[in-house]
């Protein structure tokens, strides 16, 4: 495998414009299935078309619950979960609950986490993986330290910087502090704002192991790969 | 009744800000207890702390549905508003499928929106309401007619022109244009962008019943009340 191709590897291309459309998702598909990526990240209502358009790709399929902003229900995040899970997703990307860890009620952050998790666990999807998304934005450094730690203890496979659409996205600092906390087997994957390799490469160095953009075809060009 | 209650009794006052605390949601409850306005709007996860505080008080607890993006599926907003209507609210906001609305999906989006209303319907509150947000500034102006005619149809309570975190919020053109689609007895409510007094009359003279507004505060000192 070439250095370029480990790297598109890493990437999760993003498709989650609110007003994406269907010919969008079909194209975003298109492209990961020609370059390789990691997997396709799209909102609940697109997984059944997505999983059908990477049918034996080996690109994963990729969803979303709570998001962006992690207010819903545990139990609205469950379903979430449990419905891509049965329409074909692999991997689910869910918002924690930003607004109960900054009313200080950390058990109750920990058991909507930890509920995700156990869906993914009881799904019927071979190595179905939970990432959360801390949205490290509004988080101060205590809560961000301890958010992390938060999502660890509850199970997931990996933390994750940011929506994408909040006031900022990855930061190499934060990326650095989720490597530090994350034990080994718990990835980190940095998302929003990351549209060059430049950014992607320095994301990598501090610790990602995942790469969440929507840039994909353009790091793909300055990679020399023509798509 | 004097003008300035009646101008604040169209007030949903809505506490959706990504990092809120209870803090803000308890405080948000206080200020809407004392000024008597249409209800309080809050992410899902507060409802029952909003429909305890505001218990008596004549305002109603209102929450949200696939928000802000809409892209959520029909079962996920359905069981939100079913646990939003359990939990105590009268009122909830859903976001129309705008991903499925742009690639002309448009049986699906009334699906989507009769589904929700049906929840409220099949619910134990009387008077339980169904607001659908269009998010009209990712409309083109066929897909803004077509979008409130679908949820007509449909039978929402209210068309709503915005969730307050698109690219831009009301305009008075399109809370006109609401307001001429929409028949007697389906409201209109302007969100999004409302900070001032004089924007809010502009939206009222313009047809809407409703306005939704974090301004709350701002907009009673306009109208001389002491808060």
């Amino acid at each position: 495998m070439t250095d370029a191709q480990a790297l598109i590897g890493t990437i999760d291309h993003a498709v989650l414009a609110p007003d994406a459309t269907r010919c969008d998702i079909l194209s975003a598909c298109s492209l990961a299935r020609e370059l390789h990526v990691a997997g396709v990240c799209v909102h609940p209502r697109w997984v059944p078309t997505v999983a059908a358009a990477l049918d034996g790709s080996g690109v994963a399929t990729g969803s979303v619950a709570g998001f962006p902003l992690g207010a819903t229900t545990t139990e609205a995040k469950c379903l979430e979960a449990m419905q891509a899970f049965e329409s074909g997703a692999a991997e689910v990307d869910m918002v924690m609950a930003v607004t109960t860890l900054k009313s200080g009620d950390y058990d109750e952050v920990l058991l909507d986490i930890a509920a995700v998790v156990q869906v993914a666990r009881d799904s019927d999807v071979d190595g179905a993986l939970v990432k959360v998304i801390l949205e490290m934005c509004y988080l101060t450094p205590d809560e961000k330290r301890l958010a992390a730690e938060i999502a660890v203890q509850a199970g997931v496979d990996f933390v994750k910087t940011s929506t994408g659409l909040g006031p900022h996205g990855a930061t190499v600092e934060d990326v650095a502090l989720l490597r530090e906390i994350a034990p080994d087997g718990v990835g980190v994957k940095a998302a929003g704002g990351i549209r060059s390799l430049e950014q992607m490469r320095a994301m990598l160095d501090a610790g990602a192991s995942r790469i969440g953009t929507s840039s994909t075809a353009t790091i793909a060009a300055e990679l020399g790969i023509d798509v």
